[in-house]
């Protein structure tokens, strides 16, 4: 059971406690999503505190034990009352919230739940595959001569029909010279060339991310070899035990070897789960290790500003090496 | 300029110095909305921050100076040279970044850019009903006799469609005895009666938020015209200087006296702009008073539980009195 070992791990690191406010948190751990603030204390007796307005479907859908969440003044005072110990808190709680709440305790911050999510069952990455599936499933038949607007809205109606409450995030659909802008936002401009689109769907919580550029011209088609090139690299590279900034350095030093080194501007990869973003970071900073289990993006990128981009991403899963779970043709010519 | 009067504000708090990463508040100062980690520091001479993936976009949108972020510890470095004096940081700000980059300075938690949001300028309440217009043209010629996913992929498709680069929020469509829960997500199933519909859409980053309720029964109807008459008080209660929390009281009475208090499981309502829920909070705990340029939406609801609910949610402006902003009829029957 999930919630032995994490409490394990807590006793291991001599938390007497966790209080967990963030959702994907919560969800983890819990099986439900809060809409609105809940907080979960996790101790030998767990207990999920949920709102007034989410109270009925917590009750539905969480694995723990669920009361109603008065205020963060009443849990305060019957945690005093409790003799909590040291109390381990997320990194993302806010400021506002920990100074109002945690200065009468001992108090650590921790990642414990991130690290565990890091590592996914066997369960977690059927879902992730099944995100993966409306994401991909949703680009099929999309009409091409329309406006980016009209485009990201074609491939958000396919998502939500089949289930995806909302984008995994912001739908990208930039083309023509935008498409060097690695985070555009669409316009109500007529789709261009090269086209990027960016996108993913959720499924039971669970997110994809993929990103596909249409290509058009010669140019176009020798900037989309060498991001290709950056990723095949990348990917081969991966097993457990290599360190996640070496897959950045692999991804990179293929582009940089083309002399487009300074066109990369954002790191190679990211953890995918109950976030888009999520540990480990493919990134030069990161100090993290592959594993086992973890699923990850893909996605080198060439940025020639005001003339256009390139962008490939796909996700892979972390067996002995990695497994490409993303099954869409990476080269596509209009 | 709206610059001047924060750095005056700031003055007057005794401010040298604040500290914005919320994008909601730098898109507020500074026009330019970023989507990955920027840092904006208010002072004398202004600057924004932005990571290289969001650079080209903020130097052509932003009002104020933009340089690259490199990282926390070079803009700490940077900072303890300038000589901050008390620095002021925002309540969202996460403990995680607090406890690396604040020890060093004299820091002070502060709402400062929340409370100039709280009053709409003339543009703002444009753009605001910019997005009123989105959302209500996106409700007209639905097709109801499909699945609940379905009929709020039809609304995002048209919202989409016409410009909001997302939902303001994910799109509510709770049907049947699914209705009496107020933040129900969608499911597969066909939509059933009533239909409690709760969407909204963005223009210019600026949010809406409309609730419709779509009854059948006879005592769906009733529960409707309580409804209807605790929102039409609430309205008619609104004016400045009055409090947000009497205005929940007004709506609360009404409801109370037909003997459905227990039923009404949220306050009546919130601030909209930048974000969908902002200052002020129509609640039986706000301590705000209600002020000329507020736009509020004020949204009372029952829930019976296991049998259906009702809300009606609109969206006003403060005048002289309340102006609603939200146009498309209250009673819809299907």
């Amino acid at each position: 059971m999930k919630i032995d070992e994490i409490i394990q791990k807590m006793n291991q690191e001599n938390f007497n406690s966790l209080i967990i406010l963030k959702p994907e948190n919560i969800a983890y751990v819990t099986g439900f999503k809060p809409s609105s603030i809940s907080v979960l204390i996790l101790k030998e007796e767990p207990l999920l505190l949920s709102s007034k307005l989410d109270l009925e479907e917590a009750h539905q859908k969480s694995h723990l034990p669920v009361e109603e969440f008065k205020s963060l003044d009443k849990l305060k005072k019957s945690l005093k009352e409790s003799n909590p110990g040291k109390m381990g808190v997320e990194h993302s709680m806010t400021v506002g919230i920990y100074q109002k709440f945690c200065g009468d305790f001992q108090v650590e911050l921790t990642d414990l739940i991130e690290q565990f999510r890091a590592i996914k069952s066997a369960d977690e990455a059927k879902k992730i595959k099944g995100a993966i599936r409306i994401a991909e499933n949703s680009f099929e038949n999309l009409d091409f001569s329309v406006t980016e607007d009209n485009l990201a809205a074609q491939l958000e109606y396919n998502m939500r029909s089949a289930g995806s409450p909302s984008p995994s995030f912001e739908t990208i659909v930039a083309s023509g010279s935008r498409s060097s802008l690695p985070h555009a936002t669409t316009t109500s401009r007529k789709v261009g060339s090269p086209v990027m689109i960016d996108w993913g769907a959720l499924y039971q919580n669970y997110a994809s991310d993929i990103t596909r550029t249409i290509i058009h011209s010669e140019e176009q088609e020798e900037i989309f070899s060498i991001v290709l090139e950056a990723q095949k690299k990348a990917i081969e590279t991966i097993k457990p035990g290599v360190k996640a900034s070496y897959i950045d350095k692999v991804a990179r030093n293929v582009i940089e070897e083309y002399g487009y080194g300074d066109n990369f501007i954002h790191s190679t990869g990211h953890g995918v789960g109950l976030e888009v973003h999520e540990k480990p970071s493919l990134s030069v900073r990161s100090d993290e290790k592959l594993r086992k289990g973890m699923v990850v993006t893909v996605e080198p990128g060439i940025y020639l500003e005001g003339k256009f981009g390139v962008r490939i991403e796909d996700m892979v899963l972390i067996k002995n090496r990695a497994k490409v779970l993303t099954s869409h043709p990476r080269k596509i010519i209009a």
